[in-house]
Parts: C-alpha cells; structure tokens; sequence
C-alpha cells in the first residue's frame, strides 16, 4: 500500500441516493475521513426520489479502496449499485495498436503497398541491406525484451503477467520519444536461449531494449547480446537508472557545493540497477563509492553472496576495505544512493552523516526511508515516487536516447552517450533554477527527450558509434 | 514486366515546358505511344514563359519507365527537373505504426497505465494465466512469422528484404480484419531454430501467421508449431491458397453444373500452395486429383523429386497411376490449377481437355497461361492478378479467418474451420450473381472477413477448438 491515495488504485463508484440535502456532503465526507479523494463526481441519471452519481475515488490500495465501499455502504439511503477498476479498465484489450501508416482504400494503393510493387522494394533491400533502414519499420522500432523474471516489485511473475508493464514501456517510448516499441515476453529464463532468440528476431528493430531480466543473468544477456548483434542493445534497469541518477547527482552537488571526485557514496542494492550507477559515477569521477547488499559492506575478497559482476566491482570499490552493514557504511558518507527494499534506512544512520547530505531513495512504491522522516536530517532527498519532489525517473532517459540511437543508426551504446545523456538531462533544469526540490526535470516536461537525442547523436558521431549523421536535428524531427 | 502498366511500377515525372498551346497533348500522347498510363497531371508552378507540372503515370515495369522517360527528355522544349518513384515513396520509413490506445497526458494517465497502477494488472494476470487475453493486446494480436526463404516469386532475399511484404501483409490485417499485426523476419533457416524461437516469443501473440518459408521446410515448421503451441498457427501459402481455391471452385462447379466428386483435377506445383489446396479439395470430396511438378505426374513409387510430404500425397491422389508430363496429366481434366511458374499451359493442353474446362492459373505475376490466349478455349478463367476478373487472392481468407481464431481464443487451426471459410467466401457470391466472371468476390468486399470469421468462430465451437464463445458475433463486432 502506498503512503498516499493515488489514481493508480482509483476506482469510480456508482451510488443511488435518496433525493434529500445533505446527501451528497455526507458521502463525500466519508469517503475523505476515510482518506480517499474524490476526483469527479458526475451525475447519470435523477428521478423524482433518487439521483444516481458517478464518484472518481483515488485511493492508497486495493485494500483501502475495499474499507472506503463497505463504509459507504452502510449510510442509510445510499446503494452502491457499481463499483469499477479504473486502471482495469485502461488496460482492457491492452494499451497500444499497430496502425497502417499509408492508405490501403484502392486497388492502386494495394498494388503500391503489395505486390506487385513491393517486389522492387524487397529487391533494393536484397541488393543493399543498408536501405532496411528507410524502407522499413527498422528505422524506428525497438524491442522491449524481458522474460518476465524481476518485473517492477514483483519478482519472477512469469512472461505473460509481465506484458502489462511492457505495453505500458511501449507507450511510454510513443508518448515521450517518438519511437515504436514492441513488447517481447520471452517463455525462457535460459540466457543462452534468451540471446538466441533475440538475435534471430533481430532483423527488423533498430535496437533492443532489455527490461526487467533479474540479476546477475541480466548482465550476461546483456554484454552476449552487444558482442553478437549490430544494433545497439540497452538494458534500461542498469543504464536508464544510473543516467537518471547521475543526471540527479550532478545538480545536487551544484546545490551543496562539493566536488564528485570529493564525496563518499553508499550504493545500497547490488543489483542491475546499483552496480550500473557505480560505474556510471565513477566514469563521471566519482573515487569513493561504498556498495552495500543483503550480506553487508561489498569488499574485495568477501566471500558472502557474491558474482562475477561484483567480484568486479568490489576490486575498483571501498579501497579502503570497510566492512561492516549499511550503519557503518553511512558514516560520514556524502550522498546514498538506494536501489534496495522499503525503510532499511534508520534515522540514526542520516545523524551519522557528513553534512548536507543527500538522499536518493528510490526503492518503489516505499522508498528506503519516509521522506517525512528523513526530512529534517538532510538537505536533499529524491525519491521514485511522483508525490515527492525530485522524481528520479527512467523516462526521463529511454525515450530521448533511443531516438537518438536509431537516428544516427547507431552500432552500439557507450558510456560516452550514457554520460552525455546525463548531462542534457541535468542541464534542462538551469543554474539559477537548480535548488534542493528542483534537482531533475519533471517527467512531463518536453525539453528532455529532444535533448537527450541530441546528446546521444553527438556523442555517437564523436566515438565512432554513428553509422549515419542525421541531417535534420532531433529538435526538428521532434517539431515535425 | 507485367502484360499492363501498374501503379505498382507508377512514378511522378516533374517537367516544366514552355508555355505554348498543344505542349500537354505532346508529352500525354507521347507518354500513352510509349504504352504509359497517365493517372493524374497537377500543375505545381506556372511562369510567364514556362509552366511546370506533375505527371503522374503507371508503367508496365521498371525499364518500361526508364524508356518513357527518355523519350520525355527528347521533346524540345520539355525539361525532365525529377522522376520520383510511387511506390518507394510509400514505403520510406516503413507502413506501420505503433501508436497508445489510452492517453498519457497527466500523472494520473501515468499512474494507471505505468506504475505504480500497472503492478495490479501484472498480479490479475499472474494469479490466472487466461487473464492475459483480456488485459493485453495478446487478444488481437498475430505475428507475421517468415525467414525470408520464398518471398513472392524472389526467392530466398534474406529476412531483411522480405520485411517490406510482412509489413504489407500486416496492413492488410489490419485494413480488412482489424487485426494488430507485428512482422517477425527471422534470421535463421533452421527448422528447430525457427521452432524453438516462435515458441519463446508467443506469449504476446494470440497467433501465428507463417508466411513465405520455402517448402518442405514450411511443413514441418507448421506441423511442430502446432503441437508445441496453445495458439493457432497458420500457414497463409498453404491454407489460405487452399480455402480461396476451394471458394472459387465451389461457384465454378455451380457455373458449369459439374460435381466435385466426379471432376478430374490438374495441381501443378507441388510446394505449400499446391498440397494444401489438393488435401482441402479432398476434404469437400475431390477423387480425381493429378499433382505435377517439374518431375512430371506424381505417382505412388516415384522416386524423382519427392519429400515426404509429395510422399504421402501421391498415396492418396492419381490412383490410376497416371504417368507422364503436364500434358499427359491435362487430358481430360475438368479444372485446372496452377500454382507454378509462367506460362507452361499451352492452347494444345486446354484443348485436350474435358468441355467446360475451368482454368486457375495463380502463378504470379505471369500467370501459367495468358488470359487472352486462353480465353477462347475454356469456360472459366481465374487467375491471382487483379486487372482480370476471378482474382484468387489470399487477402479473402487470412484477414477474417485470424479475426475469428482470435475472437473464440481458437487453441488451433483445422479442416473444418478452413472448409466453413471457404463455403463463406463462396456464399458471398449469390446463387443468382454467379457466373463465368464472378466466381469469387473482389478483394474490397466488406462483406468477406465478417463472414469468413464467423464460419471460423462456428467451427471452432463445433470442434471443440474455441476456449471462448464470443458474446458478440463478428459483425457486430466490425461494426463497432
């Protein structure tokens, strides 16, 4: 359950009331001390004796929308003739279509569209595979490829339980960058055969968005996929993550006036997520970073649940080998950095901190610690979450850098775009306007994503990533 | 080069003349010599001296085009300023979009399609697997699966080139079926490799189009798919050949008053195409039936040319033992289908044939023999192109067939469904309309996938193969 009512667990509720004063003042109230917000309250039908209404109820959770019903349900004169899932209701035939962009009305345009004309179409693509490129969907298509193993907090919900949260990526992809995505729920969690898959299917996207493969294989599917294909592969758990945070983290010290190379990080969670942000930070000069997971402190040689990918993360980490839990690793740290669980995080241990201290507790729905909490212990805090300011968000990153990666055909990604990336993002929100709630751009705001492109593309050109140099701006692409 | 000049080889030729009275008629009697069709001319710029105008004209192929062109540039006073190609034109940047179905305007659009909303969907769905073809575009659904191996009369081109048709094909879905289809052209040639991938990446498909994989391969691809899968899967080359064959020789028998149980038919072309349509003859009751490849006759025992699957046809077909070539296989025929190469039907083989002799040459896009040629020697003619009446076009059956798979969530495709959609292609045709030009509707007949769909949805319950009895019928369902 979240700490606030959202719409994300909104539900309308249609009531037939008795035709008297007072009525409506009396539902409405209890649904507030009941701590739901009413969003709209439409009338459907009235006769002589009762006025049938239709209320749009924001609530904290399934269970919070049960207790605010049976409450309802017991003032005299009121029948809940109705009780509809808004977000059911979103999601029924699911969420994105796949539209014909050209007119399919006359014989000539069929003869155009298909054969016979389309012959001369394939035949161009035969003769020079390059041309896949304008002539197809490639140019704009991504994949978003999971096996359903590690899906938002939910854990290894299987293929099929996964595509909501896909279809929900694609349209994000749509909305924010311009860019058709395609959901690919995989019925393997073997990453040999994850691989193969998506190299075989690879022929017509332009890239390959990895999501919410769990860790440590997700690594492994990652860098296998990068080796063997030509289009470039994105795991947006790791990378989209780690450029939101170094986005996030670059504007926080500009407001607390320390260095990055200067400051002690903790990363708290080990995972696809936490290691990407180490190495993105370190990339961005960071020289301090303490990991941290489920056995402790992260040093070289610990023996404790351990893999080869913070084997190798321990050996450029904590050089001066603490050990200890998440208490002693925050002392005296700068900024934390957690990927973790819920409330791990114990007022003690912000006390514990170097001054000015910044918080980013991104864990979702339930940060790592209330942000009402920690408040008073810290001079910034970001969350995941849209009700706090600084929403460290990863759509903030993906849609702008996909566009920009398949506008320049790129070949692979690289930390260069990553840290590009990162710094278009940062520098939406300007030096006098940066401040301790305004450290990120908000997700709405369209300055990003054209940006983002821009940054990408350049630095693809600049490392030699670029098999094409758009002539037209992404800014102008995106005004089309 | 087709016989007639297409849009499909259509292009825009922009030319400015001077500006004197007879200069149009000059460049439009020129163009029509040359055997160029003019579709439309549309003045772009008109100065004093000169006027500058598109002329847009449909070519009987490429060189064709070429050749008018130059006979343009040799006007005087006529200056060729660009040719531009219809048909490429059309498919720059590809044909078909993926686009959100619900808006995404505020955080509370966010909040219920994306997280934190979503992770209740992905639990509905996870607690009860069936929930997905509710709650996810799996509903309606289908991939267009090929590798590239046979596409149109090229050939093995490569996944890449074949995208342009699985695009085309997927805009066809969805203008006559309203079908979302998503192109999947394969890297890979390896019967299990194909398997093993379609499997992994179905858990979003509500169904399989195979489309294009050369033969016998395309056989075992379907027959192991199948029963690998709990969604239907179809082989459009083969049976949606066979039931719009199957359609148009059920009017043709009405034409001529003959009964399919005593007909002797000719299949020449033993691929996907030829054996389908040769099995699902049989199934509505076919005895006679002579197959013919570049082998000649298919006998029981031959042992030139076979596979298994000619293998076990010739168990069940030519029990006479009939020997020889296309012209031994021709006499005495009834009908005739061709779904071979150009022109290997001469005049001498339809005069060997039986009185009212009806003629299905599909090669295309020259059929197996000229229309013209034929026309004096039989009674009915047929053929897959559009410019002659009886076009035998797959595009009547798949769009509907998959709208009705889909609507009854069918775990399979049968014999029955494929008989009951060609007796609904056939019934659109009324008894009183039929006649030697009328055997099939034209593909623009709205009345087909409806129809076609709700045979499918009546034969799936009948067989047992619908895991849902739609509320709706199919018509009602178009109409929305």
């Amino acid at each position: 359950m979240t700490m606030v009512a959202s719409p994300g667990y909104g539900f309308t509720l249609r009531l037939r009331s008795i035709n008297q004063p007072g009525m409506v003042g009396l539902i409405t109230s209890t649904i507030g001390q009941m701590g739901g917000d009413i969003g709209a309250i439409d009338i459907t039908s009235a006769e002589k004796k009762s006025v049938t209404r239709d209320y749009t109820i924001s609530a904290r959770g399934v269970e919070h929308s049960r207790i605010i019903v049976d409450k309802i349900r017991k003032i005299e004169g009121v029948e809940v003739l109705n009780v509809s899932d808004r977000t059911f209701l979103i999601h029924l035939g699911g969420k994105i279509t796949i539209e014909n962009r050209v007119p399919l009305k006359t014989r000539d345009d069929l003869s155009m569209a298909y054969t016979p004309g389309v012959a001369r179409v394939c035949e161009e693509i035969a003769k020079d595979k390059s041309k896949v490129y304008n002539l197809t969907i490639k140019r704009n298509t991504v994949a978003i490829v999971t096996d359903g193993s590690a899906v938002l907090g939910l854990g290894d919900i299987g293929p099929e339980a996964s595509l909501p949260v896909m279809e929900g990526k694609c349209m994000l992809f749509k909305k924010f960058g311009g860019v058709n995505a395609f959901p690919i729920a995989l019925a393997t969690k073997d990453v040999d055969e994850i691989v193969d898959t998506v190299e075989r299917i690879a022929p017509i996207f332009g890239g390959i968005n990895l999501e919410d493969i769990s860790s440590p294989r997700c690594f492994e599917v990652e860098e296998k996929l990068t080796e063997r294909l030509d289009i470039p592969v994105f795991h947006d758990d790791q990378h989209g993550t780690a450029v939101v945070v170094v986005a996030a983290v670059t504007n926080a010290l500009k407001v607390i006036g320390k260095d990055i190379t200067e400051i002690k990080i903790v990363i708290c969670g080990l995972g696809a997520a936490g290691i990407s942000c180490g190495k993105l930070l370190m990339a961005s000069g960071a020289r301090f970073i303490i990991g941290v997971d489920s056995e402790g402190i992260l040093y070289n040689g610990r023996d404790e649940g351990m893999n080869n990918v913070k084997g190798d993360f321990s050996a450029v980490t904590n050089a001066s080998l603490e050990k200890g839990g998440l208490a002693e690793a925050m002392k005296g740290a700068d900024l934390f950095i957690g990927v973790s669980g819920a409330n791990i995080v114990t007022v003690d241990m912000l006390k514990s901190m170097n001054s000015d201290a910044v918080i980013m507790a991104l864990a979702n729905p339930t940060p790592e610690i209330d942000p009402h909490l920690a408040a008073p212990h810290v001079r910034i805090m970001a969350t995941g979450r849209s009700d706090f300011p600084n929403q460290v968000n990863n759509v903030l990153c993906f849609p702008g850098f996909f566009k920009g990666l398949l506008a320049c055909h790129a070949s692979e990604v690289n930390t260069e775009m990553k840290l590009a990336a990162a710094r278009a993002i940062a520098a939406v929100v300007g030096r006098d306007e940066v401040s301790e709630d305004y450290i990120i751009p908000g997700v709405f705001d369209e300055r990003v994503a054209p940006r983002v492109s821009e940054a990408v593309i350049r630095a693809a050109v600049k490392t030699g990533a670029a098999r094409r140099v758009p002539k037209k701006t992404p800014r102008e692409i995106k005004a089309e």
